[in-house]
């Protein structure tokens, strides 16, 4: 069973996202249990005060490494544990489905989340494995980003996924974008689903899924065809979208 | 005041967020106002069926038109209004700075988190104004990608943050990553602050925080790089680096 800890100044935040769905029900099954720990607890000063102004002078405040160093060995301690320590900041490494991955084979992730202070460095250089970025965009606290990769590896832990919860198919995994997807009804106020998918013919289907997962790749997002070696189809598809232009 | 709907089949995963920290302030200042639908109660069907199967086959379940169609129709009329409409899904363009930054001058936005399924393609087509993926990583739902768009909007609200939250610094507005930060104590179990930084000499100071935010980059995210002019004085920094190797 995974376990997973986070370390919050404001654990409040995570109790809509365990607590419901897909992470919700990992828990049930015993594939994952989660634990929020207010690091403030571990202040060693009488206020539970937790950062401090910035050498160097500046705006803003900078977490202290006291408390984040004795959390995460009263982590490390109570299970006998080398967890991997994940640093939630814009400065970490770009998030990505392999990373998920490589996090979802380890049985303790402890996640540390400031929330708009910057981090002493020596958390980073003494305490911290991993430092992870979800994006190029700044959010307010680690705290989303941490439920982000919490809910990217959750769902790959084996027995968590059952089919009835399984996606359609996985962006990412086969490097294309998917296709797009109808359902009932075939018309919907005037909106017509494209006939090949209607046709019962699954030769069709599987041809029109196929070029039409990788227009949309080819439209929406080349980089993912970069290290492609593309199909002789596929590269007539490409002149004929060329063409009708 | 900005206006933000959001259309989710599990409100409760919303609660944590909107109730805590930045967002929950943004709404007593009244700088913003949330408002979350479970859009399963639009659907005209007597069992409140959102979902059904692809046509052409094929595992997992597609939202249907009706209900989505329905819902963002009626907070259209609510609220008179000309809203962005945002899916949250991986096929969508990807998440960045400026796009928050463009809609924070937005008065009314409308999020559609589906949540496993697929979305049947006329979604897109008619009512959908933006497509939106926050990064390459499989995520059970659109609820997290829609809390992570929403925090890095209203954050950039007008009087939202005051001084007291501002971060030391933000990654992305300067181009560079951050220098690193510290806090007392200047030694903390023997790992120390660099002496530039208690020096109380400002010109040292800066010098340090400017070569390091380089060197950060540089090492960490070189792709940040491409599209600047180096200066004589980063250029001589790389090659003493180099040198060093």
């Amino acid at each position: 069973m995974m376990k997973i800890d986070v370390l919050s100044l404001f654990p409040a935040m995570f109790e809509g996202i365990f607590g419901e769905s897909i992470l919700k029900k990992a828990n049930e099954k015993q594939a994952v249990t989660y634990n929020v720990v207010n690091f403030r607890g571990f202040a060693d000063n009488k206020h539970g005060q937790v950062d401090d102004y910035p050498y160097g002078g500046g705006a803003g405040m900078v977490l202290k490494p006291q408390p984040i160093f004795d959390a995460v060995e009263s982590l490390k301690n109570e299970n006998e544990s080398k967890p991997r320590v994940i640093l939630m900041c814009p400065q970490g490494e770009r998030y990505t489905q392999s990373k998920a991955e490589e996090l979802a084979k380890e049985e303790h992730l402890i996640f540390i989340c400031g929330h708009y202070e910057g981090y002493d460095e020596r958390i980073r250089e003494h305490v911290v494995t991993d430092e992870i970025s979800i994006g190029d965009y700044v959010l307010t606290g680690g705290e989303l980003g941490a439920m982000v990769v919490i809910d990217s590896v959750v769902r790959l832990l084996p027995g968590v996924l059952g089919n009835e919860d399984s996606p359609v198919k996985d962006s990412f995994s086969s490097g294309l974008l998917e296709h797009p997807h109808y359902t009932r009804p075939a018309d919907f106020r005037g909106m017509k689903v494209p006939p090949e998918l209607i046709s019962g013919n699954h030769r069709l289907i599987e041809e029109w899924r196929e070029k039409e997962s990788f227009r949309r790749t080819f439209e929406r997002r080349p980089d993912l065809l970069e290290n492609q070696t593309l199909s002789e189809k596929q590269k007539r598809w490409i002149e004929e979208w060329e063409k009708s232009r």
